[in-house]
């Protein structure tokens, strides 16, 4: 396995930390997304992603892309532990949960789309951080609310053990200080961070941890 | 089974045709996304779905959001016909090609995003457009490449019944020609979108077929 990465995307992020759960280590192969111009722009790698985005993960011949795709696939091919409960009914709330993330924050706030805000829209880097927090901020409201509701489960999201919707939440915690947002008016987010702090598969998934990481 | 939806949203129009396919029909509730400043923000509604977006399905006391996860639970609860593979590489095609559309182009393109670059950002609507066409653009112009790649497969995008992906492309396809960018430059696509404008299914979830059209 070759996984197509950068330190700092949030989406590679939370491929680690799933595939840390799951006990894989895939050789990686750093992509950064400023160097040249952007190095996911190339077309080499384009071939590979056609999207032109981190990550991808390269296996037998396949090329795996879109960060929750490839990790339904890690939970398909390597079930234990589960990142995902048994009922339809709670993988439906798990998935929600992860998709609020996954659609309706991070791509507003992708590296190409705060790009577009300076050029071609002309806007500052105060407007850029402005956008960040208001959509970050609208998805972790929404979250801690539905984290609220399912607190008596355990000290994760939805239970006792960590799941897809912790994989996804930690990273957008992480990228949340970055930009300035205080993440301690999210009582419930903070304490799940916590407890996934707790475990070595996300702390080694951290962008500080990687190969390519920069100051 | 309640569905929460706008008929011109996409996520809803994604659920509307995977409903249609698995030959289900909920009662449909329409939510406004303009009127009163938007029915998804009225607290009624943000109590069932703390993101106060469309779509929302209420089944068996629960209540699903994000329309990816409520395809996913309906596949899972209503295996056929099927709307993903069984070859778990070949589910992770399928799922990748269907977040390209579901994450990062349609939440850039949602009416809340296109409200604030009206407001705060102060663009006119000639920008909005262009922004609009520019992700949606960035999107197609990738997955033209994915399904042609695919092409030799079937009628379908990925094969000779159609499934999740062709679900997403449709309103895709869709959204692309109301805000002006031309379809016909992505071949693929546009014969994909032909094969699903045989069926039924596709055509009874068109915007303009829904009980809350307007013109």
């Amino acid at each position: 396995m070759r996984f197509h990465g950068f330190f700092r995307s949030g989406a590679a992020w939370r491929c680690r930390i799933a595939f840390a759960l799951k006990g894989v280590s895939p050789e990686f192969v750093p992509v950064h997304l400023r160097r040249g111009g952007g190095e996911q722009k190339a077309p080499a790698y384009k071939a590979l992603a056609p999207q032109g985005l981190v990550p991808a993960l390269e296996v037998d011949g396949h090329v795996l892309t879109q960060s929750l795709a490839i990790i339904e696939w890690l939970e398909e091919t390597i079930p234990e532990p589960a990142l995902l409960p048994k009922d339809a009914f709670a993988r439906a709330e798990v998935r929600a949960f992860a998709l609020v993330i996954s659609a309706d924050v991070h791509p507003l706030n992708n590296l190409r789309v705060l790009n577009y805000l300076k050029d071609p829209l002309g806007h500052d880097q105060a407007t850029v951080d402005a956008w960040y927090r208001h959509w970050c901020e609208a998805g972790l409201a929404a979250l801690e609310v539905i984290a609220a509701r399912a607190a008596g489960r355990g000290r994760f999201t939805f239970g006792d053990t960590p799941g897809l919707a912790d994989v996804c939440l930690v990273p957008q915690m992480g990228a949340a200080r970055r930009f300035g947002t205080d993440t301690r008016v999210y009582p419930r987010l903070t304490a799940i961070e916590a407890a996934c702090d707790e475990l070595a598969a996300f702390v080694e998934a951290r962008p500080d941890r990687q190969p390519d990481a920069e100051a």
